[in-house]
């Protein structure tokens, strides 16, 4: 069986995303969870123990490392198709969207740091993050309308969609605004029910790991936080 | 026949990746260079005429377009099983590997930019800069080691030979120190027929784009410009 390691659910994005897909496929994995504990980096060792990088996630299968979330996606989709669209230029659309998500929006990524427990009001959102809020709204309108949805590239749950279900817990916590159809569609990314079980585990997680909760509250004004004390 | 879109061959980092793994694959395309003028996203409108995200590389493929440079490695993959390694072991570390540079590796690729043409002295590497470098040195010497070389993940050049081909030029442009079997496989990477072949058209650019100039005199002291002028 596949053991996945991961970190903190309410911070850890880059977790999230092979998670989801392994339980929005319906796969089996040994979940190996180490928090965050004083920083990205601090307890660097503890991860670097199961991960080269230090980082997480981390798949392991029998021998076999992969140690990116990308990657995991690939070696998950050489035993199981259904992780990529099966229809070819879906799959081209849903492998680019995904490995847009992997480079890019750091805008994002740094000032709408994940935060799945907490309500935050952002009063002057900076140009380069209504920017990759816009690109979002423009990605996620395309894939739905060119694959007539109700996932990113049609009927069916993918990795394109794992890679973006950390920005439906952005938009939820930060009241992020796009269009209609993204709205919707980050609404049945929420509803769920992997992403409904790492929501709930993020909210009664009782770590708190100063770095993200700093990055948290640089973002704007907490309204709530719903997290178990 | 392939589109490839890409930017100037003296800059454009991850232009080269598809690019010298087409070439080295021997899959024939037509290239098509629209080249930065006036900084990055400067002429944003010419490169977003061609991709989606108005960034280069992007493979156009008849009615197919393929934006992201890792997402165009797996496209090629479908067509052609040589892009990654046939071993499954090897097959999954490649993707890491390539995967790790995908998202990674944010000090070298500031502080180092790409520039072919000309050397730079680095007096003082900072802690993320050495940390970058020290990191690739693991991730090189372990490939080579585990899976025989020449090449990273075994006796084929393959895709993650071609995500890591832009560090060759790094090292030889600022004299960056890796151990000996590092150093050994950059100057392996520099021989390559495609990688001369992108060399001699990078110093024969004359083009000069304002803010990538900038970002090379911030790395060090220039000792040389070998570029058509």
């Amino acid at each position: 069986m596949y053991e996945l390691h991961i970190a903190n659910k309410n911070y850890s994005s880059w977790s999230l995303r092979p998670w989801v897909l392994l339980r929005g496929l319906g796969i089996p994995f040994d979940e190996k969870l180490v928090p965050f504990l004083g920083g990205v980096g601090a307890n660097w060792d503890a991860f670097r123990a199961f991960s080269p990088t230090g980082k997480v996630p981390c798949l392991r299968d029998g021998d076999t490392v992969v140690w990116d979330s990308l990657a995991i996606a690939e070696y998950v989709a050489e035993h199981d198709p259904g992780t990529w669209p099966a229809d070819a230029q879906a799959r081209a659309w849903a492998r680019c969207a995904a490995a847009e998500m992997h480079s890019g929006f750091p805008a994002l990524r740094s000032t709408c740091t994940m935060n799945c427990g907490v309500r935050v009001r952002i009063d002057a959102p900076g140009e380069a993050l209504r920017k990759d809020v816009a690109r979002i709204d423009e990605l996620w309108n395309e894939g739905l309308a060119r694959f007539g949805g109700p996932f990113l590239a049609g009927k069916a749950f993918t990795a394109v969609d794992a890679f973006y279900a950390p920005v439906a817990f952005r938009i939820q916590s930060y009241g992020l605004q796009l269009g209609n159809a993204a709205m919707a569609y980050a609404q049945r990314l929420l509803d769920l029910p992997a992403m409904r079980e790492w929501y709930a585990a993020a909210l009664a997680e009782t770590w708190r790991d100063p770095e993200h909760e700093d990055e948290a509250h640089r973002a704007g004004a907490w309204l709530q936080d719903l997290r178990a004390s």
